[in-house]
């Protein structure tokens, strides 16, 4: 019987719960609405009952524990939900201790970006990396890093936060109150606020024919522009500068060995590498500039397997990691 | 007889030595011009006789080992100089190897300002905290980071390069090329002109008589500000709107407990620090508001007792660190 992991990734919308084996594989899944607006009592009901789903469908099932990704700002080694934005109502939520005395099972929790990146490079595309920044490019930006073997934290877990980065004086006024952000310029939904001003309903663009005359998102962007649209294509390009005028910040912060691009607007990852690569060959210092860009491989299973494997392998959070070794090897382990 | 590690920090344009003791304390310092123009050879030549000389004066004192810092790139795992823009003709010298061979010691390199962030974190400013950010802000601006108890290397040792995080898309085009530096906007040289822009030789203006109508410098700035000229507290107070921008950003993507400014410009840190306050509690996300930036308290020993403590103390590049047991206690170490 394989050893497992019971995985959720708490979203604004949607719930996500998995089995994961230790090599990345999802043996089940299930999700449902978040439906957050109830209250973190009635989502954490949720989770249970998931959780019994999975469990009951694999009743041999060997399940170590339970890793769990939730929106920011949350503290890891806490094991608390501070506050997401996007789930109302949740205030220091302590979702560690929570499922701990509900299952009798170690428990671990990391934020959504987070897990992500320790997906991505555990399983994904940062395979075999010492370090690597995950960039996840949607209706926002967030991030994670991982350094030195590791997810970079900072203080109370909240390193990364690149969405934030002031990046320029111009663009319009970000959520959080300031010009300039990169999320503010470079996120799908600066794509697609700019897709919508450069149109209007009716003029026949290809973009509002895409949109059916309503406001044009970065998907349709990405469509008109894999389509050979000339306006689509101009966005395009302009999204690829911002995000490489972006990605060459990280590369001088963080010096990863990669960069991992996820995130809906990662659809458009083909399009978008060739002006990302030459905003970085202009503008990032030499040493800085053969790090190569990759996109994610693991689309939205990348959290539900990073939170598993904060279960699978040893060491999360802070320390060397080394996998947890099959029951037949353990007597062998040395630690 | 305390133990004592040699120490140099090689500028571009001073090479300064010093026998270092564990608690951070000089024992004895001595300096000379680099002239880094004679070449890598001349210039190691002259480390060797300045340790000649140190170890001279102090014919009892135990080294243990050498901690030297120089300008970045250089790759401080393998102890090679990659080739600085301000030691010219300096290609790739294997510091380390020449060092240790020439005294049978042990050496330790890093760039300088890691050292220095290393001085600060355990000397200095920083003391007590689990991470930092150091920020030097003088000709250029550069920086280092501590986080989990460790220097933040990333790939190559090549992370934290700050003075070249893009900030905005306006002012003066900075020496790497590109607009919007963080480094070409808010660094000593960037307040200096600025304020040379704004006057002219022979006006009258404060900041004029002080550089003696020629170029204006940030130190002139700084001068007049503090003794209340109204041009110069502007000047200021726009120069600590920029650095609350980056230091913001670096809030943001590293959240650190405590951000320490140093360089020269920190002799005005009681001018700028309202403008720098105000300016993060207008920008940074609720979270990052209260940690503290302060200035530095080691001034320019802070690279000669940070690669000292490469030495003084074990365990640096990337592993937990514990400090380095007095003789009469080596019997009782466990590694």
């Amino acid at each position: 019987m394989r050893t497992l992991a019971l995985a959720f990734d708490l979203g604004g919308t949607e719930l996500r719960g998995a089995l994961v084996e230790r090599g990345g594989d999802v043996i089940a899944r299930v999700s449902e609405q978040t439906m957050a607006e109830a209250g973190s009592e009635a989502v954490i009901g949720r989770i249970i009952a998931l959780a019994g789903k999975l469990l009951g469908d694999h009743p041999q099932a060997k399940v170590i524990g339970i890793g769990a990704c939730a929106p920011g700002p949350l503290d890891p080694k806490a094991g608390i939900v501070i506050g997401p934005p996007t789930l109302s109502g949740w205030h220091n939520v302590p979702m560690i201790d929570i499922l701990s005395r509900q299952f009798g099972l170690p428990v671990r929790l990391e934020n959504d970006a987070n897990a992500a990146a320790l997906g991505e490079w555990r399983y994904g595309a940062g395979r075999g990396s010492e370090s690597l920044v995950f960039v996840t490019v949607s209706t926002g930006i967030g991030g994670g890093v991982i350094a030195d073997g590791h997810i970079y934290h900072g203080r109370r877990g909240l390193a990364a936060e690149i969405g934030h980065m002031t990046i320029t004086g111009e663009g319009d006024r970000c959520f959080c109150g300031n010009v300039g952000c990169f999320e503010a310029v470079a996120s799908g939904t600066a794509l697609g606020r700019r897709a919508t001003q450069l149109t209007a309903p009716g003029d026949g663009s290809a973009l509002r024919r895409l949109s059916g005359n309503g406001d044009v998102s970065a998907r349709h962007v990405v469509e008109a522009a894999r389509a050979g649209d000339a306006a689509a294509r101009d966005l395009v390009d302009a999204e690829a500068r911002w995000l490489g005028i972006g990605f060459t910040n990280l590369l001088h912060l963080y010096s990863p060995e990669v960069i991992v691009m996820g995130g809906g607007l990662s659809n458009g990852f083909d399009l978008l590498a060739p002006g990302i690569r030459a905003t970085i060959d202009e503008r990032a210092m030499q040493a800085y500039r053969d790090v190569p860009i990759v996109p994610a491989e693991l689309g939205d299973r990348a959290g539900l397997v990073g939170a598993a494997s904060l279960i699978l392998w040893e060491g999360e959070p802070g320390t060397a990691l080394s996998m947890v070794q099959d029951e037949g090897a353990d007597t062998a382990r040395t630690a």
